[in-house]
């Protein structure tokens, strides 16, 4: 994600308002929890949830994500690739074709 | 993100399972608080984490949120630009500067 | 709760293993929010989920929120009760009948 | 907890409202983590928050958390019980004091 420079305006956003003192990793993973928080009340009693409300709340996880990542030198894109690597061995194909069981039972 | 290709990884790691009939926004909100949680544990006692622990955790919020967003038809990046200048809006420099102050009491 | 000696005997753990100094009420606070993800965990991919897990995670759910309760003086039962006296006047009978409407959009 | 009528008074707020319809033990249990990331939001930036904010979000954890136990027909104080049973056995005072490590690591 940083390759646009979305990193860079996110890091200008910060420093502009001087918060880097706040955003230390532990501030930073309480906020992606709740954050996250938020967006699952978009879909507190229904399945179905206002776009814009999701939008938002999405974007405020992620944005936590990004700064974590960041504030921890860690390449957003990278990490993911990585951990799917991982996930597809956990869950070969054939086994875990069409289950949702947990890779520890499959 | 999905410019070079990585949601399109995703995409494909998903359907080879047959696993979207799981993945209803709903269901992939809940699992982006889950490992939201999973993220915080790395924090629960102390400032400090392992790195790759921290690592693994952020990259599982990450690709939930970017399914979540495939699924709704969301950019990832895009959206969170656009939160990004709303932010801007309601944290003006000169008042939100140095203060972890709540908009609603700036 | 606290009137038949739970609350003593959540103290006594604690106390036995000196661990009231990883209990801060910050700490207590993640703990329930990652206990939480715990529990939702169970119902991840569906809407049941075995009554042995959850009755697991709901018990550690449970735990910190009486921890921390204690940890500041408030009386579990007694909070519960103030709340939902609020609760009643945010949602009077007849606006909310039968509406999962938050309160402010009823 | 459902000794002196509360959970009681609780049942009668949700049935007056007609919401079991909503109150399903899935709902619950997102409702279980929405609310303990409103308190975990308390100390989002700051390991101090206001009391009279951390009473009412606290109350929110629990009574979500005592109308799961009421939906799934288990005794609050009973739960907490035998998992604090179960975690005495996973961490002996000998090996556990005054350590935040994680049972399978002591």
């Amino acid at each position: 994600m940083p390759d646009d420079g979305l990193m860079g305006e996110l890091r200008a956003f910060v420093s502009e308002r001087d918060w880097s003192q706040f955003h230390s990793a532990s501030n930073l993973a309480k906020s992606v929890s709740i954050e996250a928080g938020e967006l699952l009340e978009c879909y507190q009693w229904s399945d179905d949830a206002p776009l814009e409300n999701v939008r938002g709340e999405l974007a405020d996880v992620l944005t936590y994500c990004l700064m974590l990542a960041d504030r921890l030198g860690l390449d957003p894109k990278a990490i993911v690739r990585t951990k799917l690597e991982e996930t597809r061995q956990k869950y070969p194909v054939d086994r875990a074709k069409g289950r949702s069981t947990k890779y520890d039972r499959l």
